[in-house]
């Protein structure tokens, strides 16, 4: 941190489609970093947030971008891949139907994987620990766990050349993250953040993903530019 | 470990289709574990290895077997030519076809998504620091920096019931893995090692595993049940 950097280096940034990756990744290309955007492809209902995300890899700066397919083989588990599961529209004490098992380990792990080939210094991720739903791996300690992970699975870990998880957003309120992303110039019209959204990304503008993101721009006093179903 | 078990506890078990996975595998339900087979298709080129592990995950009394696709989208050896503008040519000379980024990462970050919809205790792994002490992810401080991340990753390692990754393996060589497995009545002729298997799983006999493979016969003073394309 006391010396600035004179090479470009490389960092993974996962890149969802929503309005917090496009942050992410916003940050991690202003810095100078040479952004490879990731993103999963594991059968989520809502198909318009990996359109979003392509949009806003090319959008916003990344270097290249690939969408990996995970094939969960039914294992089911959240209503956001379990179409049985209803999705709710209360906010919901504990830990949400939505959640994905092991999300963030699985999409780190992958990310890892291609931080591997690259020879990449760091990986971004979106986690926010403010208004995390009560999602146990989004706290920094998980965070913090999972890179002594990556230091001892890796050929570079191993050599001293650990890969770095970052999380720019982790002590941000949803409004902070909002207003720095208008700063760095995202367009959050582009973000699909709805768990429902239609297939042109139109957001239902009532799950816990579209109350959270709502109330964050009313927080920051910024226009709400999401694009919704009716009104 | 003071108290029997009294009911059957469940257990995620890797199975590759090889012979070390099979032991595995013969072990678990031989302690009484309800066991569910998981194996992965990432594009390998040993096709025969799948097949094998669904017959090992059905004879050795599997209570599931599970095949889970992994898309890569083409970050392995290919990716290195793709993205290669600073990569030496010469590093991806030294890639095997079997290469898997952060292979036993992302092989546990799948397991523990299924582990915690199963409400599973327990993932087995059969990795082994002795005959392949040059893997980074097979060595046990890694093993145990997967096992504390897996406890704050998930819902039930944040109520206290964190999954244990066990590797029964880890410090047998490949003569003490063969006898154990003939005592527990594996039939290794079911099980593929080779990395260049015909389409019917018979072994090229020649390759660093099938090498490993016949040397562990050897010791073990075991005839070698292996089918081989010739000879």
């Amino acid at each position: 941190m006391n010396e600035p950097v004179s090479t470009a280096s490389r960092a993974v940034v996962l890149v969802s489609g929503g309005l917090d990756s496009a942050t992410v990744l916003a940050m991690a290309v202003a810095s100078g970093i040479e952004a490879y955007a990731l993103s999963f492809d594991y059968g989520q209902r809502h198909r318009a947030e990996l359109a979003a995300a392509t949009t806003l890899a090319r959008c916003l700066g990344a270097k290249e971008h690939r969408t990996m397919g995970i094939d969960f083989a039914g294992i089911g588990g959240s209503a956001l891949t379990d179409v049985s599961i209803d999705i709710p529209e209360q906010a919901s004490s504990g830990i949400p139907v939505t959640y994905v098992p092991a999300r963030n380990t699985v999409f780190l792990s992958l990310a890892l994987g291609w931080a591997e080939v690259l020879d990449a210094e760091a990986i971004y991720i979106g986690v926010n620990a403010v208004d995390y739903s009560g999602y146990p791996d989004c706290r920094p300690e998980y965070i913090e766990a999972f890179q002594n992970m990556a230091a001892l699975a890796t050929k570079a870990g191993v050599e001293g050349q650990a890969v770095r998880i970052e999380t720019p957003l982790i002590n941000m309120s949803k409004a902070e993250i909002i207003r720095s992303g208008v700063e760095l110039g995202v367009d959050f019209s582009l973000t699909v953040s709805c768990y429902q959204a239609d297939d042109t990304g139109r957001a239902c503008g009532r799950c816990d993903s579209c109350r959270l993101r709502r109330a964050g721009f009313e927080t920051a006093q910024i226009p709400d530019p999401t694009l919704y179903q009716s009104g």
